[in-house]
């Protein structure tokens, strides 16, 4: 085991620059703990010229990270250039054909072509490790995969787009309305070139994705995760939530149901003392509870060159040590194709309508939520100055298809003015 | 790697029959995980005829742990028997001896003989894990031997006494005195039958030793971990607290100084808000730190046949898999012997005095305080019926060795009427 690890990293981004900061700087401490050295034999970029405020001088220098990733000196991949498409692709595939082991922080490539790398990876007897495609610096593949590996998992939970809590917890402390503090985040370098990825959950959905996979042993199935983005949520709801003690927060949830495999990223309501409702800021947190274990908390940075690159470098320090398992956690073949269940587990709803200020509109709006075997737990009509009253209602436990029959049966009270903002009460 | 592991389990009380359960319930779910069926081969306990509600009628039964642990039928050996000395560490030692790796839920037993038989597993060949020791279900061990692998650890942190966490917030809620809250947990069983080892810290000393070992690179020592129990702590105590905005916490503190490594196990004032502030009642708490990853908290059920059988499964997966690490994370040899600092790093302390009410006797301790080099940040002093006056004092950041200076010149000034109390105010 003296031989030294030999890394190729593809994208000098912000991860890739962190990477290799770390590596430099603690070589010993990660030798020792390692047992052999970890060396970078070669990276590539796109441009070569640019200034990173590193010495990259002592590395072989590829144009091309397909290239790279077949390279012969080198004995792990590592693809840092992120895309669920393109070259982050080709040269995964690439660098797998070519018999290298894969680490790398893409969550998109993963969540979309996860089962056939994994396929892949497996048939070459090699193995693709991504700690740091969910949650950052937080160990949450490698406490699912491996500490929690004797637990029948029963559910998985997690705020894990800071970019998001961010926003919906700067509304709250600031009192500016969500249009406000998403220009004030795009500002501020938190969103990604498409902001949909962040604010529509879809970032978020990837994780949850692949940490559904692994959790139920299930083929990573991102176009069955229900999306729903934080883009309809105001500083009213925010504070009617709080007034009933709860926090809004965009939050993910993967559970097994007697109908399929539930997979949600949308906006909850949750319990203001829970650990996920006092979560404020950037920072990710992630639930994850088993039939021996109870409920595990793990709370950490979910973005940044550190934490990411902390997470890649446990990743290449496991391949340095032997330790082999399956992408998923157990063998991709063995891993099922699972039936979708949408929002199948009952739960509370918050809805907030607004109603034409007009006599037996409310009746009309609790009869359709009554015939659709909804009752109501508690409701409030705002005092208004206009036409337009506001109300808020939160149900009794509900399934999302009676509560979207009652949605669908509102346009017919004719007293509805605008399309009612449904947001879950989830049990944490 | 398809032949089977097979297992010795040494000990079946609470976590022994815990893990017998979760193995009997989920065989498939794990072989599947492991890449090989996990087998129990044989179990010893101290009686065979206990009715333990599980049907151990397919194992071997062997009244001696020794013989147990040197079993040709036994791939690994599973110590759940607890003590430092006397069978657990004879047990341990002859299946090292006899060429078995070793799953353990001991802290005792590894606190205080971790050094040479991690020695003696290294020159066997052999794997010690013990994720079960600290925390409970929390997968720390594995965090920060494997998750933060790549990281300069600066400090670990943690409330990993459930009882002394549960007495403590039990005082806040229900307004009881100390010595009532502890009764009543000796009643509900929560405490060990010295209770010593939960009040007076050295169960959490003893996971804590273990923590520092790994994230410092040190020959685990606990003689050195600075113990205070929580038995000085009153009902006042958590009150003044909370009104200046902290909790009081039995927390485990390890950090590298320049004076060398500082381990202390102690009651210290948290801020409410913190993840360490909010934590109630007996869940554990263990706060990571590194250069690259920033903070990781990890929460959960620190004891319990669920949560502990979790851990130790967790473990011997890894050993199904092939994960073969150190047992602190680097070879034995290459941990160093450190230095014990003792409270290196300045912080502010609480302190609270009783003085005798008569003139000039509060200008006496702040002099006493001013000659060892502390200011004060705050001081009150209470209503008081009689000629003992009660006085809080909050200091600016000071060292633990000025401050026992200044409590030792208390003595002097024949106006301190008991021996202070004086709580550390951690920055977390």
């Amino acid at each position: 085991m003296s031989k030294p690890l030999r890394l190729g990293i593809a994208g000098l981004g912000t991860v890739g620059c962190g990477l290799i900061r770390q590596l430099q700087t603690h070589p010993d401490l990660i030798a020792a703990r390692a047992g052999r050295a970890i060396e970078i034999a070669a990276i590539s970029a796109r441009s070569r010229d640019k200034d990173r405020g590193l010495d990259l001088s002592a590395y072989e220098w590829e144009d091309d990270p397909v290239a790279l990733a077949a390279r012969a000196d080198i004995d792990v991949f590592v693809e840092l250039m992120g895309g669920s498409e393109g070259s982050a692709k080709a040269a995964t595939e690439a660098a797998i054909a070519a018999g290298k082991d894969v680490v790398t922080a893409n969550k998109a490539l993963l969540a979309i072509h996860g089962q056939p790398l994994a396929l892949a990876a497996e048939a070459a007897g090699k193995v693709i490790r991504f700690e740091a495609a969910v949650a950052g610096g937080i160990p949450v593949i490698k406490s699912l995969t491996e500490g929690l590996a004797g637990n029948q998992i029963t559910r998985v939970m997690g705020v894990m787009n800071g970019t998001c809590n961010y926003i919906l917890t700067r509304m709250e402390s600031a009192g500016l309305p969500y249009a406000e503090v998403f220009e004030e985040a795009r500002q501020l370098g938190y969103l990604e070139a498409d902001p949909n990825l962040d604010v529509g959950g879809i970032d978020a959905g990837h994780k949850l994705a692949l940490l559904a996979a692994i959790a139920f042993g299930a083929q990573v199935d991102f176009d069955a995760v229900e999306l729903e983005g934080i883009g309809s949520i105001t500083i009213e709801d925010i504070r009617q939530a709080d007034d009933m003690g709860y926090k809004i927060k965009l939050l993910g949830v993967a559970q097994m149901t007697g109908r399929g495999l539930e997979q949600r990223m949308s906006p909850c309501l949750v319990p203001a003392t829970s650990p996920l409702g006092q979560l404020q800021g950037g920072t990710n947190m992630v639930v994850l509870e088993g039939d021996a274990v109870g409920q595990i908390v793990l709370r950490g940075a979910g973005a940044g060159a550190g934490p990411t690159a902390s997470a890649v470098a446990g990743d290449i320090i496991d391949i340095a040590r032997g330790f082999r398992a399956p992408t998923f956690g157990q063998p991709a073949t063995s891993l099922r194709k699972m039936r979708a269940a949408r929002a199948a587990v009952p739960a509370p709803y918050y809805l907030r309508l607004t109603l034409q200020d007009k006599p037996g509109a409310l009746a009309k709006v609790a009869r359709a939520l009554g015939e659709s075997g909804i009752s109501i737990n508690r409701m409030r009509q705002y005092d208004h100055a206009d036409v337009a009253a506001p109300v808020l209602i939160v149900t009794h436990k509900t399934t999302r298809a009676a509560l979207d029959e009652a949605i669908a049966a509102f346009a017919e009270t004719g007293v509805v003015m605008s399309d009612p903002v449904a947001i879950r009460i989830e049990a944490v």
